[in-house]
């Protein structure tokens, strides 16, 4: 399969260049790793997405936060919001196993800054969530600290893994199988290269609803449950020196991309949107009062917005072009969009 | 020509029930009037929106604004915000001319209410606009405080004339003739029906972007100015006894809307929306510590997310397809969706 | 000692007519208990706030959250903001025990309703926290699951104990002992009584910078850190009928309290205010589209603001003049406030 | 008179290092004007306040906006918000002439940039307000488009006129005669000196509610109408290089000044700040894709935030010590604080 289904299954649409492997990790420096249990009724998992290969308590990231609806438990977005900063990586995992996740970001930020919370600051533990109930028996609180970090052990760059794994392990997008999904653009900007990429948890979309590119309609899988409880977990990463506001600003245009899809941000659905850039990075113990950074000329932003939108509509239709058919908790099935369409193209 | 031209050019969408007229003001007790001014390089006009038939002053609506993208001129929405109400009509125009209305909404507000700034407190006079300068000679400021009152005095329930009309008459969607557009649905819940209206001035979108349902292609309109530099201004109605809170979240939906036509809230456009309720009013003068009134129960608030982005959708392609050709100011022109669509089922 | 010290302290100042205990449970339904732990270098704990006495997720109550300073790592405020409901008790605890007593009442969710994450929605734990750090050693993480139940099951009416207790065991507060107070007022509107109380574990304010009622001025504790880098958790109850927006009002008044207090809201100070009304609860499985209640005229909610900013003034002082002088990790001193004052009228 | 009578009526305060004039014009490059109407009934007037010396459309200042409470009308805020520009001077006048202040600005900018709304985008106008009704025959809209522009045209560096003059003229603060405010604060931040100042247009507070600095208490206005109904506009500048996200930060703590001074943030006050930083200006027509800029540490802000408390509670201060008894409309008297105060250290 190559890195691009939706190049052969959508082929009228016009989809963007993305770079090497159509992932988030294509942003130089950004990781990921994913820790998938599978065992019994447990379908669930941890996925860590690093914005940098350092401490990054130490070396903060310029981030932004945006609340699409906010029926959801992602915690650290307060602080995001109010200091544009990201001093752990995130963590994506079940609704119920956030405290797990964010305790073992706390205990490693520890082991790698001992002190904090003495002479240092304390820190800021940053995790999003789905609610993978209906496939995963999420009452079990399986996920533990140990699994966070096995996750945060397994980041790597290049291709990352897709579909039912990690925290997508037990996921449902628009009634078919979902879970985490992955694409990137290419910006070429005043004679330099740009790259943004985003990761998603797809866990959102009514049954039925899901719109395809072209118009294509899938076969439609059982209306059971056709309501929009899900959520979506979206993160972006860009090369961009967006500061936090125009990161924010970005990060606003994922909705765009959700809705290209027949989202319309269900009540039930938490549809969160961390960003954050690799560039101007902040040193947490920097005494200088005044530093030189690079500004990015914001009248220029509007093809990073565009390619928001695609990458998260790609990095969704990826979510589920790469997840086969699923058997979950107590037996509860989801087809795979892959067999749904015609997947000639594919195999 | 019928109310619902989306229906008979793309018959595949599925297309949810409409009220009577297909308008905001299938919402009992709203009222539009339009005044347009077309002569000499002048193309511009006023909209205005009645949340009901009588004084806006005294009998406030339950009302709340978002904002999409901010860049725009719109006044009144921080007090919306703070207070989740309405005590003027709307209106809209081009974006130089908010002042003259604004000032209009002032001066009769006064008019009707003569202890204003007095004995009672003053008054929050709710604009919106776009740029509307490509097709009008908006230095000339135009608009004045007349022709707000004009299309006040026009205001009136029924069919609403759509298209280069009022606050439409000079607008670009997508390099397409834009303007004026509306759009209703009807939600039946726990055997009563309710209504849910938008209507827009449509004034955004790239050229060559516009996607249309059922993944249609309308031959392209010339790419000069293909930037989206435009706005939209999107008022909601409804008679849903919405709070000003859930009445928000709706707003928030309408950016669902813009997404299925190809938007990705472009950086230079200003997406402004407004929503209010026809239930719950609340009287300025009084003094009763506690009032029972009806709360909606946010848990079936689903179908009215869904329609609102329906809504937005169908008003905008309403907007597009309602409006002719057109030559504006020093002789810039702007075709017809409805001409570069296979315009027979139209006719 | 009297239930209100500021009173024989502060005799000049204004102080609004209290409820029976001067503390939130005189909110009626409302409860507090306190887990302490001390031993060795541990000086920590949880304090939980019982919005009423049944099953907080089966019956939500109407809430809201502001963040006045948002470097802090509270837990659960983007979906109250969002759907203006609080689902579980409000547990407050030291900065880095937030997963702890997350998961907590996670766990005493599911216990009381077995369907959590399977026929139902999960369940959005609400928890606040302050840095104890300098006279706690936090990174033992001390605080575990057990401690949260503990809070939680000695939640009472009546009187609650303020100072060195809880949540406060290990807080500062411009540099003397701070920890829990609390205090409340009686609002008498159209013929009815009403009651609005908060609770407050404070950890903030630069030494030195204590503004007292009259100007009256302690001996200056000493000046070590000297540097605003603690926080403040308020919580925020009444019986007043406000839905989310009027109560998101209210919290924000609870800044104007901190102010006459001497706080310009530091720049490491994680400053948030949580509120909730007992009135107009929302049943988790209501299947009825419209309910009648009743809406607070919001045109006389002065008095609410007022009351609240005073409150917040009156909650801090008792956190700091109920505290003793304290020894704390690797033998930490912290003076009493009541110490510094001429306390005579206190004994 | 001192630039500083809070100096010598409250000696025993700490009042910061201000600048030479201890005004909003310290900042350099900041300066004022004012344009006074005072005839039959008419009592009121335009402040215009000029970030710099230049055509503040081609070079838009870095500036944050944030509503205390929204109860107000002033326009422009919704895109500094989105894009943390300030493109036209502010202007300030009484709440019913915002439209004449609004297209005073947008004149003027198209005599200077005669492509607005042409090849160049439209511009946001920037005005807030307070409501001087209760001493100005505010329903004769006296305020017109030359009264903006006489403003505009008469601003100047150095010494701020203050009390009754221009748009402070008809205001009212805690009963007494209010106005025009200004001060500033000088940091020492690793070995360079910044400036911050505020002005203000005071017109809030309930009468009796004042607190001033060491608790000294005036005899008390007359209470009639002791209601808090006014509001505060507050204009913070700075020659500190802050972003938007940082200048918002800053604007919040002016709401700690006014705490301080008795307010509680009343419902019907319409409490806003704009804050513009003079370094890091954007050019509109800049091509480049990144700028090279100057950052500030966000850690050692704290002090900007400390001033910025101070700042607002003295320009207040100042707004009412430099105010004389007035009468206004009908009769209306409002007496001097000065006068109730010992005035002996002033003469």
């Amino acid at each position: 399969m190559t890195a691009r289904p939706v190049v052969e299954l959508f082929p009228d649409a016009a989809w963007g260049r993305s770079g090497a492997s159509n992932s988030i990790t294509d942003v130089a420096g950004v990781s990921v790793g994913h820790c998938t249990l599978r065992e019994g009724g447990i379908n669930t998992g941890v996925t860590a997405v690093r914005p940098h290969g350092g401490n990054a308590f130490l070396r903060k990231s310029v981030a932004a936060a945006h609340v699409i609806n906010g029926f959801g438990k992602s915690v650290g977005l307060p602080q995001i919001r109010e200091l544009g900063q990201l001093e752990t990586p995130i963590l994506l995992t079940n609704t119920l196993s956030v405290p797990a996740c964010s305790e073992a970001l706390i205990r490693q930020a520890i082991l790698e800054n001992p002190e904090i919370g003495r002479s240092l600051s304390t820190v800021n533990a940053v995790v999003g969530e789905c609610n993978d109930g209906p496939l995963n028996d999420i009452q079990r609180l399986a996920v533990r600290p140990e699994h966070a970090c096995a996750a945060l052990a397994a980041a790597a760059p290049g291709p990352v893994a897709q579909g039912s794994v990690g925290a997508g392990t037990g996921m449902t997008c628009f009634g078919f199988k979902g879970g985490i999904g992955t694409s990137s653009r290419i910006l070429d900007l005043g004679g330099r290269s740009y790259t943004i990429g985003g990761l998603v948890v797809s866990n959102f979309g009514k049954p039925g609803a899901l719109m395809l590119p072209g118009a294509r309609r899938p076969a439609l899988p059982p209306s059971e449950g056709a309501v929009e409880r899900g959520s979506i977990m979206i993160v972006l990463a860009t090369d961009l020196p967006l500061d936090a506001r125009q990161l924010e600003r970005v990060c606003v245009r994922a909705g765009a991309g959700l809705a290209r899809l027949g989202s319309f941000y269900g009540n039930g659905s938490g549809d969160f949107v961390i960003g954050f850039s690799t560039q101007n990075a902040v040193a947490h113990d920097d005494t200088e009062v005044l530093r030189e950074i690079t500004r990015f000329n914001e009248s220029l932003i509007d093809p990073a917005f565009e390619a928001t939108a695609e990458i998260v509509q790609e990095a969704v239709l990826n979510s589920m072009l790469m997840a086969e058919a699923f058997m979950g908790f107590r037996g509860t099935r989801r087809p795979s969009l892959r067999d749904a369409l015609d997947g000639s193209a594919l195999r």
